[in-house]
Protein backbone atom coordinates (compact mmCIF):
# COMPACT_ATOMS: atom_id res chain seq x y z
CA UNK A 1 0.00 0.00 0.00
CA UNK A 2 1.43 3.48 -1.36
CA UNK A 3 -1.16 5.52 1.23
CA UNK A 4 -4.01 5.60 2.59
CA UNK A 5 -7.02 7.98 4.15
CA UNK A 6 -9.46 6.99 6.59
CA UNK A 7 -12.43 9.88 6.52
CA UNK A 8 -9.73 12.14 5.09
CA UNK A 9 -7.13 11.73 7.45
CA UNK A 10 -3.68 9.62 7.07
CA UNK A 11 -4.31 6.17 8.98
CA UNK A 12 -4.56 3.05 8.15
CA UNK A 13 -6.41 1.22 11.14
CA UNK A 14 -10.13 1.23 11.65
CA UNK A 15 -12.11 0.29 14.70
CA UNK A 16 -12.61 -3.32 15.32
CA UNK A 17 -16.54 -1.99 16.45
CA UNK A 18 -16.93 -1.30 12.48
CA UNK A 19 -19.66 -3.28 10.59
CA UNK A 20 -17.60 -3.62 7.47
CA UNK A 21 -15.51 -5.67 9.97
CA UNK A 22 -18.33 -7.41 11.63
CA UNK A 23 -20.79 -8.21 9.39
CA UNK A 24 -19.19 -7.24 5.86
CA UNK A 25 -21.98 -4.06 6.02
CA UNK A 26 -19.41 -2.13 3.49
CA UNK A 27 -18.50 -1.58 -0.15
CA UNK A 28 -15.59 -1.29 -2.14
CA UNK A 29 -14.78 0.02 -5.56
CA UNK A 30 -11.30 -0.02 -7.76
CA UNK A 31 -10.33 1.93 -10.02
CA UNK A 32 -7.09 2.44 -12.04
CA UNK A 33 -5.42 6.18 -11.61
CA UNK A 34 -4.00 7.42 -14.78
CA UNK A 35 -1.41 10.05 -14.46
CA UNK A 36 -3.52 10.67 -11.10
CA UNK A 37 -7.02 10.93 -12.91
CA UNK A 38 -9.37 8.30 -11.81
CA UNK A 39 -11.30 6.23 -14.80
CA UNK A 40 -14.77 6.08 -14.55
CA UNK A 41 -14.82 7.94 -11.31
CA UNK A 42 -18.64 9.06 -12.09
CA UNK A 43 -19.26 5.28 -13.09
CA UNK A 44 -17.73 3.56 -9.82
CA UNK A 45 -20.02 6.38 -7.88
CA UNK A 46 -22.79 5.51 -9.12
CA UNK A 47 -22.74 1.73 -8.15
CA UNK A 48 -21.06 3.04 -4.82
CA UNK A 49 -24.60 4.54 -3.97
CA UNK A 50 -26.69 1.54 -5.60
CA UNK A 51 -24.71 -0.73 -2.97
CA UNK A 52 -25.25 1.77 -0.34
CA UNK A 53 -28.81 2.35 -1.06
CA UNK A 54 -29.57 -1.82 -0.91
CA UNK A 55 -27.14 -2.53 2.23
CA UNK A 56 -28.98 0.48 4.40
CA UNK A 57 -25.60 2.43 4.21
CA UNK A 58 -26.96 6.85 4.10
CA UNK A 59 -25.12 7.47 0.77
CA UNK A 60 -25.61 11.69 0.43
CA UNK A 61 -23.59 14.76 -0.73
CA UNK A 62 -21.63 14.22 2.22
CA UNK A 63 -20.29 10.84 1.57
CA UNK A 64 -19.80 12.04 -2.55
CA UNK A 65 -18.08 14.82 -1.50
CA UNK A 66 -16.21 13.27 1.00
CA UNK A 67 -14.82 11.04 -1.95
CA UNK A 68 -13.87 13.68 -3.87
CA UNK A 69 -11.93 15.32 -1.33
CA UNK A 70 -10.30 12.33 -0.13
CA UNK A 71 -9.36 11.62 -3.37
CA UNK A 72 -7.83 15.26 -4.05
CA UNK A 73 -6.06 14.91 -0.75
CA UNK A 74 -4.75 11.18 -1.89
CA UNK A 75 -3.52 12.80 -4.78
CA UNK A 76 -1.43 15.97 -3.36
CA UNK A 77 -0.07 14.17 -0.11
CA UNK A 78 1.61 11.03 -3.12
CA UNK A 79 3.30 13.73 -5.05
CA UNK A 80 4.26 12.52 -8.23
CA UNK A 81 2.68 9.24 -9.01
CA UNK A 82 3.22 6.29 -11.28
CA UNK A 83 1.96 5.90 -14.77
CA UNK A 84 -0.73 3.88 -13.49
CA UNK A 85 -1.54 3.28 -10.27
CA UNK A 86 -4.58 1.22 -8.53
CA UNK A 87 -7.13 3.03 -5.88
CA UNK A 88 -9.35 1.08 -3.86
CA UNK A 89 -12.48 3.00 -1.85
CA UNK A 90 -14.33 0.88 0.83
CA UNK A 91 -17.61 2.63 2.42
CA UNK A 92 -18.64 0.96 5.54
CA UNK A 93 -21.90 1.80 7.77
CA UNK A 94 -19.36 2.80 10.31
CA UNK A 95 -18.72 1.62 13.51
CA UNK A 96 -20.68 0.79 16.67
CA UNK A 97 -23.07 -1.61 18.51
CA UNK A 98 -23.24 -5.15 18.78
CA UNK A 99 -25.30 -6.67 17.19
CA UNK A 100 -27.09 -7.16 13.40
CA UNK A 101 -29.58 -4.24 14.07
CA UNK A 102 -27.86 -0.38 13.37
CA UNK A 103 -29.91 1.04 16.79
CA UNK A 104 -27.78 4.23 17.22
CA UNK A 105 -27.07 7.03 14.32
CA UNK A 106 -23.45 5.77 12.97
CA UNK A 107 -21.66 7.65 10.29
CA UNK A 108 -19.92 5.39 7.31
CA UNK A 109 -16.44 5.44 6.85
CA UNK A 110 -14.54 5.60 4.11
CA UNK A 111 -11.29 4.37 3.30
CA UNK A 112 -9.16 5.10 0.23
CA UNK A 113 -5.88 2.98 -0.54
CA UNK A 114 -3.59 3.78 -2.88
CA UNK A 115 -1.73 0.56 -4.49
CA UNK A 116 0.71 -0.01 -6.73
CA UNK A 117 -0.20 -0.92 -10.53
CA UNK A 118 0.30 -4.57 -10.52
CA UNK A 119 2.72 -6.07 -12.93
CA UNK A 120 1.99 -9.41 -14.60
CA UNK A 121 4.93 -11.45 -16.40
CA UNK A 122 4.01 -11.30 -19.70
CA UNK A 123 1.56 -8.98 -21.18
CA UNK A 124 -2.10 -10.63 -20.58
CA UNK A 125 -4.05 -8.10 -22.41
CA UNK A 126 -2.51 -8.61 -25.91
CA UNK A 127 -1.44 -12.76 -25.58
CA UNK A 128 -4.38 -13.35 -23.98
CA UNK A 129 -4.27 -15.79 -20.21
CA UNK A 130 -5.20 -19.67 -19.15
CA UNK A 131 -7.86 -20.25 -16.97
CA UNK A 132 -9.46 -22.94 -15.32
CA UNK A 133 -13.46 -23.90 -14.18
CA UNK A 134 -13.58 -23.47 -10.42
CA UNK A 135 -15.53 -26.08 -7.89
CA UNK A 136 -16.31 -23.39 -5.35
CA UNK A 137 -20.03 -22.20 -6.51
CA UNK A 138 -21.83 -18.73 -5.92
CA UNK A 139 -25.07 -18.86 -4.24
CA UNK A 140 -28.25 -17.53 -5.39
CA UNK A 141 -29.18 -14.05 -3.89
CA UNK A 142 -31.16 -11.25 -6.08
CA UNK A 143 -30.84 -9.44 -2.78
CA UNK A 144 -26.98 -9.26 -2.67
CA UNK A 145 -26.33 -9.70 -6.83
CA UNK A 146 -24.83 -7.21 -8.15
CA UNK A 147 -23.47 -4.87 -5.97
CA UNK A 148 -19.63 -4.93 -4.88
CA UNK A 149 -20.27 -5.83 -0.93
CA UNK A 150 -17.47 -6.74 1.69
CA UNK A 151 -19.10 -10.45 1.81
CA UNK A 152 -16.36 -11.77 -0.69
CA UNK A 153 -15.82 -15.65 0.89
CA UNK A 154 -17.46 -16.87 -1.92
CA UNK A 155 -14.32 -15.25 -4.32
CA UNK A 156 -11.78 -15.78 -1.51
CA UNK A 157 -12.85 -19.52 -2.08
CA UNK A 158 -12.20 -19.74 -5.47
CA UNK A 159 -9.06 -17.67 -5.69
CA UNK A 160 -7.69 -20.58 -3.61
CA UNK A 161 -8.39 -23.30 -5.48
CA UNK A 162 -5.09 -22.73 -7.84
CA UNK A 163 -1.95 -21.75 -7.01
CA UNK A 164 0.09 -22.05 -10.47
CA UNK A 165 0.90 -18.77 -11.58
CA UNK A 166 0.70 -19.86 -15.55
CA UNK A 167 -3.31 -19.66 -14.16
CA UNK A 168 -4.56 -15.96 -14.51
CA UNK A 169 -7.71 -16.26 -13.28
CA UNK A 170 -11.05 -19.09 -13.00
CA UNK A 171 -13.92 -18.74 -14.05
CA UNK A 172 -17.03 -19.27 -11.07
CA UNK A 173 -20.28 -21.16 -11.64
CA UNK A 174 -23.33 -20.33 -10.13
CA UNK A 175 -25.17 -22.87 -7.56
CA UNK A 176 -27.62 -24.10 -10.48
CA UNK A 177 -23.94 -24.82 -12.80
CA UNK A 178 -24.51 -21.73 -14.65
CA UNK A 179 -21.16 -19.34 -15.24
CA UNK A 180 -21.06 -15.86 -13.40
CA UNK A 181 -18.15 -14.97 -13.76
CA UNK A 182 -14.79 -15.03 -12.89
CA UNK A 183 -13.55 -14.45 -9.44
CA UNK A 184 -12.50 -10.97 -10.34
CA UNK A 185 -14.04 -10.24 -13.41
CA UNK A 186 -17.20 -10.20 -16.09
CA UNK A 187 -17.10 -13.30 -18.55
CA UNK A 188 -18.18 -12.20 -22.19
CA UNK A 189 -17.54 -14.39 -25.23
CA UNK A 190 -18.56 -13.96 -29.15
CA UNK A 191 -19.96 -16.23 -31.18
CA UNK A 192 -21.53 -16.13 -34.53
CA UNK A 193 -20.97 -12.72 -34.57
CA UNK A 194 -23.47 -11.84 -31.37
CA UNK A 195 -21.71 -11.28 -27.61
CA UNK A 196 -22.56 -13.03 -24.50
CA UNK A 197 -21.96 -12.63 -20.46
CA UNK A 198 -23.57 -14.19 -17.33
CA UNK A 199 -26.70 -12.58 -16.37
CA UNK A 200 -26.17 -11.14 -12.65
CA UNK A 201 -29.29 -10.80 -11.65
CA UNK A 202 -28.71 -13.78 -8.70
CA UNK A 203 -25.15 -13.35 -8.16
CA UNK A 204 -22.11 -11.74 -9.37
CA UNK A 205 -20.44 -8.37 -10.12
CA UNK A 206 -21.36 -5.96 -12.35
CA UNK A 207 -18.45 -4.74 -13.28
CA UNK A 208 -17.53 -1.24 -14.96
CA UNK A 209 -16.08 -2.40 -18.07
CA UNK A 210 -18.54 -4.65 -18.32
CA UNK A 211 -21.31 -1.62 -18.33
CA UNK A 212 -19.72 -0.26 -20.74
CA UNK A 213 -18.64 -2.67 -23.12
CA UNK A 214 -22.64 -3.76 -23.32
CA UNK A 215 -22.91 -0.02 -24.20
CA UNK A 216 -20.32 -0.08 -26.64
CA UNK A 217 -21.31 -3.40 -28.13
CA UNK A 218 -25.24 -1.94 -28.66
CA UNK A 219 -23.56 0.84 -30.52
CA UNK A 220 -21.02 -1.47 -32.46
CA UNK A 221 -24.43 -3.01 -33.69
CA UNK A 222 -23.43 -6.11 -31.79
CA UNK A 223 -26.30 -7.88 -30.27
CA UNK A 224 -25.70 -8.61 -26.79
CA UNK A 225 -27.45 -11.49 -25.26
CA UNK A 226 -27.26 -11.51 -21.15
CA UNK A 227 -28.55 -14.93 -19.87
CA UNK A 228 -27.87 -18.09 -17.86
CA UNK A 229 -25.31 -20.96 -19.76
CA UNK A 230 -23.59 -23.54 -19.04
CA UNK A 231 -19.98 -23.85 -19.04
CA UNK A 232 -20.00 -26.34 -22.10
CA UNK A 233 -21.48 -23.19 -23.92
CA UNK A 234 -17.56 -22.08 -24.25
CA UNK A 235 -16.47 -24.67 -26.71
CA UNK A 236 -18.24 -22.93 -29.38
CA UNK A 237 -17.23 -19.67 -28.86
CA UNK A 238 -14.70 -17.82 -31.18
CA UNK A 239 -13.74 -15.83 -28.49
CA UNK A 240 -13.46 -15.74 -24.83
CA UNK A 241 -12.44 -12.58 -22.88
CA UNK A 242 -12.14 -11.59 -19.02
CA UNK A 243 -12.86 -7.73 -18.08
CA UNK A 244 -12.62 -5.34 -14.74
CA UNK A 245 -11.24 -1.80 -14.08
CA UNK A 246 -7.54 -2.83 -13.65
CA UNK A 247 -6.92 -5.49 -16.27
CA UNK A 248 -9.34 -3.77 -18.73
CA UNK A 249 -9.35 -6.70 -20.93
CA UNK A 250 -7.99 -10.13 -21.02
CA UNK A 251 -8.69 -12.54 -23.91
CA UNK A 252 -8.99 -15.99 -22.57
CA UNK A 253 -6.75 -18.07 -25.06
CA UNK A 254 -6.98 -21.76 -22.88
CA UNK A 255 -9.10 -23.40 -20.21
CA UNK A 256 -7.23 -26.14 -18.58
CA UNK A 257 -9.70 -27.90 -16.31
CA UNK A 258 -11.12 -31.64 -16.80
CA UNK A 259 -14.92 -30.68 -17.50
CA UNK A 260 -13.41 -27.63 -19.47
CA UNK A 261 -10.45 -27.98 -21.81
CA UNK A 262 -10.35 -25.58 -24.81
CA UNK A 263 -8.39 -22.99 -26.82
CA UNK A 264 -9.21 -20.04 -28.00
CA UNK A 265 -7.58 -17.15 -30.32
CA UNK A 266 -7.05 -13.77 -29.58
CA UNK A 267 -10.23 -12.55 -31.52
CA UNK A 268 -10.64 -9.24 -33.21
CA UNK A 269 -12.85 -8.11 -31.46
CA UNK A 270 -11.11 -8.35 -27.85
CA UNK A 271 -8.13 -6.54 -29.77
CA UNK A 272 -10.83 -3.97 -31.04
CA UNK A 273 -12.79 -3.11 -27.91
CA UNK A 274 -9.32 -3.26 -25.64
CA UNK A 275 -8.15 -0.31 -28.16
CA UNK A 276 -11.45 1.08 -28.02
CA UNK A 277 -11.21 0.92 -23.55
CA UNK A 278 -7.85 1.91 -23.51
CA UNK A 279 -7.35 1.35 -19.62
CA UNK B 1 -17.67 -2.18 24.78
CA UNK B 2 -16.32 -2.74 28.11
CA UNK B 3 -12.02 -3.56 26.71
CA UNK B 4 -10.77 -5.11 23.54
CA UNK B 5 -7.70 -7.12 22.52
CA UNK B 6 -6.10 -7.42 19.69
CA UNK B 7 -3.21 -10.23 19.67
CA UNK B 8 -3.24 -9.89 23.01
CA UNK B 9 -2.74 -6.49 23.20
CA UNK B 10 -4.89 -3.57 24.38
CA UNK B 11 -6.18 -2.06 21.27
CA UNK B 12 -9.38 -1.21 19.53
CA UNK B 13 -8.43 -0.87 15.63
CA UNK B 14 -7.26 -3.10 13.03
CA UNK B 15 -5.52 -2.53 9.61
CA UNK B 16 -7.88 -1.52 6.92
CA UNK B 17 -5.83 -4.07 4.52
CA UNK B 18 -6.96 -6.92 7.35
CA UNK B 19 -9.13 -9.35 4.73
CA UNK B 20 -11.55 -9.47 7.70
CA UNK B 21 -12.37 -6.04 6.55
CA UNK B 22 -11.37 -6.27 2.57
CA UNK B 23 -13.36 -10.29 2.06
CA UNK B 24 -14.93 -11.17 5.15
CA UNK B 25 -12.21 -13.56 5.40
CA UNK B 26 -12.61 -14.48 9.66
CA UNK B 27 -15.35 -15.90 11.69
CA UNK B 28 -16.48 -14.88 15.17
CA UNK B 29 -17.80 -15.95 18.51
CA UNK B 30 -19.97 -14.71 20.83
CA UNK B 31 -19.78 -16.55 24.29
CA UNK B 32 -21.69 -15.90 27.78
CA UNK B 33 -19.28 -14.98 30.63
CA UNK B 34 -20.54 -15.98 33.76
CA UNK B 35 -19.13 -15.01 36.96
CA UNK B 36 -15.78 -14.71 34.26
CA UNK B 37 -16.14 -18.15 33.22
CA UNK B 38 -17.21 -18.58 29.58
CA UNK B 39 -19.55 -21.00 28.60
CA UNK B 40 -19.30 -23.74 26.18
CA UNK B 41 -15.74 -22.40 25.77
CA UNK B 42 -14.45 -25.85 24.42
CA UNK B 43 -17.89 -26.12 21.50
CA UNK B 44 -16.78 -22.79 21.08
CA UNK B 45 -13.34 -23.01 20.19
CA UNK B 46 -14.52 -26.42 18.09
CA UNK B 47 -16.97 -24.49 15.98
CA UNK B 48 -13.95 -21.86 15.16
CA UNK B 49 -11.52 -24.52 13.87
CA UNK B 50 -14.03 -26.15 11.70
CA UNK B 51 -14.33 -22.70 10.18
CA UNK B 52 -10.96 -21.64 10.12
CA UNK B 53 -10.53 -25.40 8.01
CA UNK B 54 -13.27 -24.28 5.79
CA UNK B 55 -12.12 -20.56 4.83
CA UNK B 56 -8.17 -21.50 4.92
CA UNK B 57 -7.11 -19.89 8.27
CA UNK B 58 -4.04 -21.74 10.03
CA UNK B 59 -5.72 -22.81 13.28
CA UNK B 60 -3.21 -24.19 15.45
CA UNK B 61 -2.05 -24.79 19.36
CA UNK B 62 -0.32 -21.09 18.72
CA UNK B 63 -3.77 -19.35 17.88
CA UNK B 64 -5.50 -22.08 20.55
CA UNK B 65 -2.99 -20.72 23.38
CA UNK B 66 -3.32 -17.52 22.17
CA UNK B 67 -7.20 -17.26 22.55
CA UNK B 68 -6.87 -18.75 25.92
CA UNK B 69 -4.09 -16.33 26.67
CA UNK B 70 -6.34 -13.29 26.04
CA UNK B 71 -9.12 -14.28 27.56
CA UNK B 72 -6.84 -14.72 30.93
CA UNK B 73 -5.53 -11.20 29.95
CA UNK B 74 -9.03 -9.77 29.40
CA UNK B 75 -10.76 -11.15 32.20
CA UNK B 76 -7.44 -9.77 34.75
CA UNK B 77 -7.92 -6.08 33.39
CA UNK B 78 -10.99 -6.05 33.54
CA UNK B 79 -11.07 -6.20 37.67
CA UNK B 80 -14.53 -7.26 38.82
CA UNK B 81 -17.04 -8.33 36.48
CA UNK B 82 -20.45 -7.77 36.41
CA UNK B 83 -22.76 -11.48 37.09
CA UNK B 84 -23.03 -11.98 33.21
CA UNK B 85 -21.08 -10.38 30.15
CA UNK B 86 -20.90 -11.02 26.63
CA UNK B 87 -17.63 -12.35 24.84
CA UNK B 88 -17.11 -11.79 21.11
CA UNK B 89 -13.87 -13.35 19.73
CA UNK B 90 -13.30 -12.34 16.16
CA UNK B 91 -10.35 -14.09 14.02
CA UNK B 92 -9.19 -13.38 11.05
CA UNK B 93 -7.22 -14.51 8.00
CA UNK B 94 -4.95 -11.69 8.97
CA UNK B 95 -3.58 -8.16 6.93
CA UNK B 96 -2.15 -7.74 3.50
CA UNK B 97 -1.91 -7.72 0.16
CA UNK B 98 -4.95 -6.78 -2.69
CA UNK B 99 -6.47 -9.37 -4.41
CA UNK B 100 -8.29 -12.37 -3.44
CA UNK B 101 -5.00 -14.89 -3.34
CA UNK B 102 -2.97 -14.81 -0.04
CA UNK B 103 0.41 -14.81 -2.11
CA UNK B 104 2.33 -13.93 1.24
CA UNK B 105 2.81 -15.86 4.47
CA UNK B 106 -0.29 -13.61 6.97
CA UNK B 107 -0.76 -13.92 10.19
CA UNK B 108 -4.13 -14.50 11.47
CA UNK B 109 -5.76 -11.74 13.71
CA UNK B 110 -7.01 -12.13 17.15
CA UNK B 111 -9.84 -9.66 18.79
CA UNK B 112 -11.25 -10.76 21.76
CA UNK B 113 -14.35 -7.75 22.78
CA UNK B 114 -15.69 -7.25 26.28
CA UNK B 115 -19.31 -6.46 26.23
CA UNK B 116 -21.59 -5.86 28.39
CA UNK B 117 -25.00 -8.01 29.04
CA UNK B 118 -27.54 -7.14 27.06
CA UNK B 119 -30.27 -6.38 29.11
CA UNK B 120 -34.16 -6.84 27.69
CA UNK B 121 -37.73 -4.98 28.94
CA UNK B 122 -39.66 -8.20 29.83
CA UNK B 123 -38.25 -11.30 31.06
CA UNK B 124 -38.27 -12.82 27.46
CA UNK B 125 -36.75 -16.07 28.45
CA UNK B 126 -40.14 -16.87 30.73
CA UNK B 127 -42.35 -15.05 28.97
CA UNK B 128 -41.94 -15.83 25.37
CA UNK B 129 -41.41 -13.42 22.56
CA UNK B 130 -43.12 -12.33 19.32
CA UNK B 131 -41.22 -12.50 16.09
CA UNK B 132 -42.19 -11.74 12.62
CA UNK B 133 -40.97 -13.69 9.38
CA UNK B 134 -38.49 -11.86 7.33
CA UNK B 135 -38.44 -11.10 3.70
CA UNK B 136 -35.38 -11.53 3.33
CA UNK B 137 -34.11 -15.34 2.13
CA UNK B 138 -30.10 -17.15 2.91
CA UNK B 139 -29.17 -18.13 -0.42
CA UNK B 140 -27.89 -22.16 -0.22
CA UNK B 141 -23.85 -22.36 -0.13
CA UNK B 142 -22.75 -25.71 0.86
CA UNK B 143 -19.55 -24.28 1.28
CA UNK B 144 -20.30 -21.68 3.78
CA UNK B 145 -23.08 -23.13 5.67
CA UNK B 146 -22.97 -23.88 9.75
CA UNK B 147 -19.96 -21.93 10.04
CA UNK B 148 -19.97 -18.32 11.69
CA UNK B 149 -18.13 -16.17 9.43
CA UNK B 150 -17.77 -12.62 8.92
CA UNK B 151 -20.39 -12.43 5.39
CA UNK B 152 -23.32 -11.71 7.38
CA UNK B 153 -24.89 -9.18 4.98
CA UNK B 154 -28.02 -11.39 4.44
CA UNK B 155 -28.38 -11.41 8.56
CA UNK B 156 -28.14 -7.40 8.59
CA UNK B 157 -30.43 -7.41 5.97
CA UNK B 158 -33.10 -9.36 8.10
CA UNK B 159 -32.74 -7.60 10.93
CA UNK B 160 -33.34 -4.09 9.29
CA UNK B 161 -36.56 -4.97 8.03
CA UNK B 162 -38.30 -4.55 11.74
CA UNK B 163 -37.54 -1.58 14.42
CA UNK B 164 -40.90 -2.25 16.73
CA UNK B 165 -39.32 -3.00 19.73
CA UNK B 166 -42.25 -5.75 20.86
CA UNK B 167 -40.79 -7.62 17.98
CA UNK B 168 -37.69 -9.44 19.13
CA UNK B 169 -36.47 -11.39 16.54
CA UNK B 170 -37.45 -12.61 12.76
CA UNK B 171 -37.31 -15.75 11.36
CA UNK B 172 -35.95 -16.74 8.19
CA UNK B 173 -36.06 -18.72 5.19
CA UNK B 174 -33.70 -19.77 2.68
CA UNK B 175 -33.89 -19.22 -0.89
CA UNK B 176 -36.21 -21.93 -1.67
CA UNK B 177 -38.62 -21.00 1.19
CA UNK B 178 -37.53 -23.64 3.89
CA UNK B 179 -37.12 -22.30 7.45
CA UNK B 180 -33.35 -21.49 7.96
CA UNK B 181 -32.93 -19.99 11.84
CA UNK B 182 -34.04 -16.73 13.31
CA UNK B 183 -31.63 -13.58 12.39
CA UNK B 184 -29.46 -13.97 15.72
CA UNK B 185 -30.98 -17.41 16.73
CA UNK B 186 -31.63 -21.20 15.87
CA UNK B 187 -34.90 -22.47 15.86
CA UNK B 188 -36.76 -25.50 17.22
CA UNK B 189 -40.13 -26.42 17.54
CA UNK B 190 -42.43 -29.53 19.17
CA UNK B 191 -44.83 -31.10 17.65
CA UNK B 192 -46.32 -34.19 18.38
CA UNK B 193 -44.07 -35.22 20.98
CA UNK B 194 -40.95 -35.16 18.49
CA UNK B 195 -38.52 -31.90 18.17
CA UNK B 196 -37.89 -30.37 15.19
CA UNK B 197 -35.06 -27.80 14.04
CA UNK B 198 -33.99 -26.63 10.16
CA UNK B 199 -30.95 -28.51 8.63
CA UNK B 200 -28.24 -26.39 8.20
CA UNK B 201 -26.56 -27.99 5.43
CA UNK B 202 -27.44 -25.48 2.80
CA UNK B 203 -27.45 -22.08 4.94
CA UNK B 204 -27.75 -20.97 8.55
CA UNK B 205 -25.00 -21.18 11.50
CA UNK B 206 -24.80 -24.25 13.53
CA UNK B 207 -25.33 -22.58 16.68
CA UNK B 208 -23.40 -24.14 20.05
CA UNK B 209 -27.32 -24.13 22.28
CA UNK B 210 -28.39 -25.69 19.09
CA UNK B 211 -26.10 -28.71 19.38
CA UNK B 212 -26.36 -28.71 23.04
CA UNK B 213 -30.18 -29.47 23.01
CA UNK B 214 -30.09 -32.06 19.77
CA UNK B 215 -27.84 -33.97 22.11
CA UNK B 216 -30.17 -33.25 25.22
CA UNK B 217 -33.41 -34.11 23.51
CA UNK B 218 -31.70 -36.91 22.40
CA UNK B 219 -30.61 -38.64 26.16
CA UNK B 220 -34.37 -37.75 27.02
CA UNK B 221 -35.39 -40.15 24.24
CA UNK B 222 -37.32 -37.29 22.15
CA UNK B 223 -36.95 -37.68 18.28
CA UNK B 224 -35.39 -35.20 16.55
CA UNK B 225 -36.28 -34.37 13.08
CA UNK B 226 -33.60 -31.91 11.46
CA UNK B 227 -34.73 -31.33 7.85
CA UNK B 228 -36.28 -28.97 5.42
CA UNK B 229 -39.51 -27.73 6.66
CA UNK B 230 -41.70 -24.91 5.00
CA UNK B 231 -42.80 -21.72 7.76
CA UNK B 232 -46.68 -23.13 7.61
CA UNK B 233 -45.15 -26.10 9.83
CA UNK B 234 -45.40 -24.21 12.74
CA UNK B 235 -48.77 -23.46 12.50
CA UNK B 236 -49.24 -27.02 13.95
CA UNK B 237 -46.29 -27.25 16.80
CA UNK B 238 -47.28 -27.36 20.36
CA UNK B 239 -44.45 -24.87 20.95
CA UNK B 240 -42.15 -22.93 19.83
CA UNK B 241 -38.38 -21.43 20.48
CA UNK B 242 -35.11 -19.73 19.62
CA UNK B 243 -31.57 -20.14 21.22
CA UNK B 244 -28.41 -18.82 21.08
CA UNK B 245 -25.05 -18.40 23.53
CA UNK B 246 -26.39 -14.94 25.07
CA UNK B 247 -30.41 -15.55 25.09
CA UNK B 248 -30.04 -19.06 25.84
CA UNK B 249 -33.71 -20.41 24.76
CA UNK B 250 -36.57 -17.71 24.23
CA UNK B 251 -40.02 -19.42 23.93
CA UNK B 252 -41.73 -18.02 20.71
CA UNK B 253 -45.10 -16.96 21.63
CA UNK B 254 -46.66 -15.20 18.63
CA UNK B 255 -45.26 -14.35 15.51
CA UNK B 256 -47.36 -11.87 13.61
CA UNK B 257 -46.77 -11.78 9.74
CA UNK B 258 -49.38 -11.89 7.28
CA UNK B 259 -47.94 -15.28 6.17
CA UNK B 260 -47.93 -16.86 9.63
CA UNK B 261 -50.30 -15.35 12.20
CA UNK B 262 -50.04 -17.99 15.09
CA UNK B 263 -49.77 -18.51 18.98
CA UNK B 264 -48.10 -20.47 20.66
CA UNK B 265 -47.62 -21.20 24.78
CA UNK B 266 -44.43 -21.11 26.68
CA UNK B 267 -44.13 -25.04 26.51
CA UNK B 268 -43.02 -27.44 29.11
CA UNK B 269 -40.36 -28.50 26.76
CA UNK B 270 -38.90 -25.10 26.49
CA UNK B 271 -39.34 -24.35 30.46
CA UNK B 272 -37.53 -28.02 31.00
CA UNK B 273 -34.42 -27.51 28.72
CA UNK B 274 -34.06 -23.42 29.74
CA UNK B 275 -33.61 -24.84 33.31
CA UNK B 276 -31.01 -27.57 32.19
CA UNK B 277 -28.98 -25.15 30.35
CA UNK B 278 -28.57 -22.37 32.83
CA UNK B 279 -27.08 -20.01 30.73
Amino acid sequence: MLSCLVNGQSASMLSVQDRGLAYGQGLFETLTLKKGEPLDWQLHMQRLECGANRLGIPFDNNILDGLSQDLNKLLADAGELPEKAVLKIILTRGAGGRGYAVTTPLTPNRILQLNPFPSWPSDPASTGIRVMLCQTRLALNPQLAGIKHLNRLEQVLARSEWQQSDISEGLVCDTDGYLAEGTMSNLFWLSGGELFTPDLKYCGIDGIIRQRLIARAQALNIPVNIGRYLPAVLTDADEVFLTNSVIGIWPVTECVSPGLQQRWPVGNLSRQLSQWLAV
